[in-house]
């Protein structure tokens, strides 16, 4: 059994009940979310292990996160509660303006999750882990932070890095800038993106062209390519896993999904190739739903799904 | 009109409100459902009549079935209330694992349902019946409830019968062999199947082929194909109706919808080929809601949708 | 800033919040409606003021509309209070039985909204306007309404008019005979319709041929073509604007947001074929939702929508 | 078993979802009910027989009402479908701007229910009744109505009436002279009223000093209280029993829950006060629901009550 | 029609939808809310004039806040949007820990409501109101805030001021140094409070002793008790007006439906006793509902409570 | 930190969203309950340590229990997956027939909770508990399930024991002799019970003389008196402490929340008497609430109660 740890902000979703705009719609839902607590449930879902190092507000939206993660299998002993900061929270707004895309509206500035720190990075810990992750949102929440990714990577074997670049954290010249400097100082053994954040950063949104240049930066590249599916570089090889037709509901965490689901079957010992059709998988089903991680799969859910749908 | 008696177990139905495992859904929906109470209320949406043999639990949910199925004009005049077992239910898990489809997870294991027996089979009732109908759940649930099928069978003029076969309630051996039995020593006017049924029966999953097998068996042959339609085989023809494309919301039922209503339509008169295409549009009906019977059309209704739609 | 008044009846909508027949429907969702409000709203999203020249009761429904309608921007100092008659009210069935469409119950006979009258039209008020908009529903209501829209057309420098046919309303016959009386009388300068009202008024469902015999009738013809787009008729030119494919809730409103954006934007001075771009997302995001005026976009959410969806 | 058939109005009733103005409440909740097909059911619920003659309109809620009311049990072969008018509906405010108390906003003039008239009584199905009942408000929704209830009370052999006052219908002048006129000329076994229609009708709130001016026209006085219970008088007697303290979530249909569990009782052999301390249960647990008919009890579970409440 | 201008921020709230700990609360409902604001809606239901000086972040809850208070009737012309920060929000935690209590938990820090200051006072705005308003709440957000108090305080002929100390926003020792300066330098026309925060301010929670206290600061003071009540204070009398029992929503915004109401009926020209009394009952009304504004009665509905109630 | 261990069977329960007989329900919500898992959560909750030994189904309740406690921060360690049985579930229905009571209808024979058996119950990990608990239920549901307790009674060192006795799953005299068998076997530290099972097994009902009797098994008795409090016998001393009057959701788990605190803060150290006074806190906010763990309070809540309440 493989063991992740990631390095991130779990926040509180509120998630709209109805579709439109916000000053519309009169319910919100609950989930507890976060790219890098994405990634640790489906990274769990296949039959691995995974910790989070991460801080939350001494509140109920912060005791809810750790309740939550603990209950889906999560190692939470690294979770630590920051009294002086709020949990940080969101809330989705679905299908509007843009039909089938969702906007977030962070309530995260100065939140408990974006204190994390270099001294929150327990070296014995991270050291026990097969494969250290985290984000460029990690990067982008604070300075701190992303001297704990810093700090985390420094000690880490493997390194898996998710762009995920969030224009409303950064600027895309700090997204840029702060990307390349960590792929320059590490090299990854997984690195996640897409399009429109390879555009950013290389200038470049081909996915061929794109995944060529951050070749050199990591051995494993997936290039996300949203209801498309997604494309797997690696060992100068490409694999092309076609995505699904299903009714969307949120494609917040689609990403996440992939990407955790990816990792973990990568360290269950699949083919590469068989990963990211597993993945697609993943991704699909999320989008179903509202909330990130309610509907990642088991290894054995995608099989029945992959016999059924008979791709 | 013509009067149809089915025979059949009565559940009530907790219909999951969001999508996904059902760990994760909070709030569930109550319905009535079963099959032979579903294809009992199709029929009657098309000007015929019909009454159900079968037990229910002297509990809310078993008075709950009478009063509903009172309501949608169903003569409950021969269901029963038997006080020693409560009345079975069952959930359902909607597009998960597998988008468009729908999981049920039964609690009817001794239900009051399962206690039905020859002794419930009234044989005047059966008598004045043009046509007595029953499927392979009923043989599954009890050696009682399949005798009581066999007795009503032996009364009946016309037979009718759905092969339904639900692998949580027996294995593939023993549908094969009971239904296989049954149709040896019945010889039934409707035989209401599907690929899928096909195969464990007759090991045949191509639709023509089976149908040339069951036709020893049956008069006229119902082949459902799922969201691509149905075709009838009848006096050594065949007719194909294909679907819609409408959202899916639960799948639940919509057998039940396609063979009561197409039965029902043959008792009218109508030519086999508008029956069928007729029935599809009451199974196309009712996949777009949760619930098995409230969507089940009359046939003016069917006629709005044909002309409306533009087939 | 352009100023449209419209004159005609404001509903309050209940919407199923479930599909199928109202019988079987538990919940409803109200909402305020009604086409020539949603027509002001619609004008007002894109930068322009609207006034709207309607009563309604001295009820709870009746100060709900005009507290929704004030604070959506809409000038509601014409809008009257009538004690002698309720608020009218319809409900909303939706995908039944015929999918993707909608049917609407009034409860609107006798109406404190039927009830509008020439006395409740402001000569000064009127002539203030840009463009004074009615529709086939305000001739529909009662013969006092109707007389209130002559009276104000008669004023007003420039109209436009929805031919909007409700057959629950008034028949084809007295709908035909009351639109092309109103046409004869006044020239206008939007003619909004669609081919099943084309039929009914001209018998001529063809577009190009419905559009060629209204030319004598109104400048600018806008022809609805439901899910398929719509095309503007101006200059002995032609514009067709096709479509999106999105989920639907309820189409209910579709053509109003259509209508009232592309009035709006054609009074900001953009070209007929880009308002009638930007007029069918607007209509597009309408039907998305339950509510006939909460999902009406700004300029700006157009053009979002416009660039993310690539169309 | 006794039989009671009553005549009136079925009205489709839409409660509100939260407490407040109507203006500021989203969601409403469907329920069947009008004072007589109350009465219907209370009085089916303690093991009698129930047929109701009324009229309701050929829409969804017209078959809403006949397929509820035909589940509880009614004998509905008396119901007729008027299309040439609606059903009748009404909404219910709760607890404002009176905490405790519901108003009714009705949409019923006009309605297929006050199209009630004289030949929609049938003299053999009248006589076949053990008790004929019906209310002030049938007297109020149309002349014709009226007029079906003299023709009623006329081959009933024994009549029960509930002066169910609603201002909203009639003035009280109208009611008064109506009422009283309907007294003067049949005389009632059965007369079920309250303080503020007896201030109406006779210019008396005193219990005591109306039941004796109401003594000349019934045999059997039932006067509600309100949340205090209810006074019987009878044969010179009198008995009071006081209600309960429970949450209030709608009162609406708490009279029509008293008086047909009452009569019923009766019909069943009871003493007049255990009668009256049964039917105060019924009404009791009538307020903890919105719905007129869902919580009417059966003669066990107010045993039930009874014991567990120790009142 | 006197007019009142408050100062404050306008908040959106997220109002638990199930009682109990936040992390188990799985719905959330929205609603407009703010002291200031909630004081104006009361004001104006009451048939006087508001209009608040406030600033929303550009973004939807911001226009929500304009949007819904413009609808009720409120002068928004002096609200201004902040580009640069988000609009506040809050969460209620309803009856946890304790029973017939509320808990906010803010997401207000830094929002653009805070960034209200002096340069947001229109001198000529101010002047044309009969009475200005604000709380402790608008000293705490900001000092830009207090800033803007003050200035308007400057200008404005009368004063009215709520003490609404929140403990999460500052320290007891800031909220008493900070209300006493203000106190000192401005002689009040209206002071509301409540013995909570009489206790912090003068260490003194006995009403009558704290009254006297305050009587050097202000004219007429309103000391709230809850749920029992509330005594006011002037021209050396005192008059208390009990409370009622109802069941308890949320009591959330009730002392702002009691001061707003008080001041409004004050301007009718109501005797203090009597605008007391009917103040109290909007504040009873105000807990029986989530959301603080929804529930605010007009006078007629008050009048009406204390008819049916007989207090 | 003391810890406890549990054996027991863990329920999902379907608590109505509507008051009133199930029939008419439409709604349910799911939680996680049973008896020994509430008592777990309840002594958590006080900062102790809890494990149980359960079994739970394949199957997505199971798999919910699991999780849920898991995150509630239960040792689930010792949580078996029974592959052979459903997970026991049972539906509530609230305030009917009898006000501020629940009623449970079991699906739980055969369950995999009912399963559990001496093989389960390791033995080094009940040495490692400092206090066992078990209850009458899991001596109901099957000889097994008892016989596990006994092995576990027999190893502790403490033990405690709720009667809690469910005439649904076994008989008076039943539950009477097998109760009486295990309390003359084993000496109790704990004895949680109330009049109505006092009343079953000893025949007396009087809280004292019932105390006296049990005083031979235990050592420490507490008596629940429902709504009116609870009393605790220990050394020859009584102590009383009265319950509060709040708003009644669903009694269910009420005394399992006050069983499950108490045992806890007796083991912080606290007097008996104080405990109780926390116990009883404990189980007035559950009633608050659907759901029998989500309310449970920490010792600190429990005191914000006491000092607001002032009881």
């Amino acid at each position: 059994m493989a063991k992740l740890i990631t390095l991130g902000e779990i926040l509180i979703e509120f998630n709209a009940l109805s579709l439109g705009p916000l000053r519309h719609v009169n319910y919100f839902e609950k989930h507890v979310a976060g790219s890098e607590a994405n990634y640790c449930v489906a990274f769990i879902k296949q039959g691995n292990e995974c910790g989070i190092i991460a801080k939350v507000g001494d509140d109920e939206f912060g005791y809810n996160a750790i309740e939550w993660l603990r209950g889906q299998g999560v190692d939470v002993s690294h979770m630590k509660i920051d009294s002086s900061a709020p949990t940080g929270i969101f809330f989705i707004q679905r299908h509007y303006p843009v039909p089938f895309k969702s906007e977030s509206i962070y309530y995260r500035k100065g939140s408990a999750g974006s204190k994390l720190s270099p001294e929150d990075v327990d070296e014995e810990y991270v050291k026990s882990a097969d494969l250290v992750h985290s984000s460029g949102i990690t990067l982008a929440i604070s300075s701190t932070a992303k001297e704990a990714v810093y700090k985390a990577f420094e000690i880490a074997s493997n390194r898996s890095f998710d762009t995920n670049i969030r224009l409303k954290l950064w600027s895309a010249e700090e997204a840029k800038r702060e990307i390349l400097k960590l792929l320059s100082k590490f090299h990854l053994k997984f690195l996640i993106t897409d399009t429109d954040d390879s555009k950013i950063i290389l200038g470049e949104s081909d996915p061929d062209k794109a995944a060529k240049a951050f070749s050199d930066y990591a051995e494993i590249i997936v290039m996300k390519l949203g209801p498309k599916g997604a494309i797997v570089y690696y060992d100068g090889k490409k694999y092309y896993s076609s995505g699904y037709q299903v009714p969307v509901e949120d494609v917040t965490g689609a990403g996440d999904a992939l990407g955790g689901t990816f990792l973990s079957l990568y360290y269950k010992g699949f083919e590469i190739e068989k990963a990211l059709d597993y993945a697609i998988v993943a991704s699909t089903l999320n989008v179903m739903i509202r909330g990130d991680q309610e509907n990642l799969p088991t290894t054995k859910d995608i099989e029945t799904f992959l016999r059924e749908m008979k791709k």
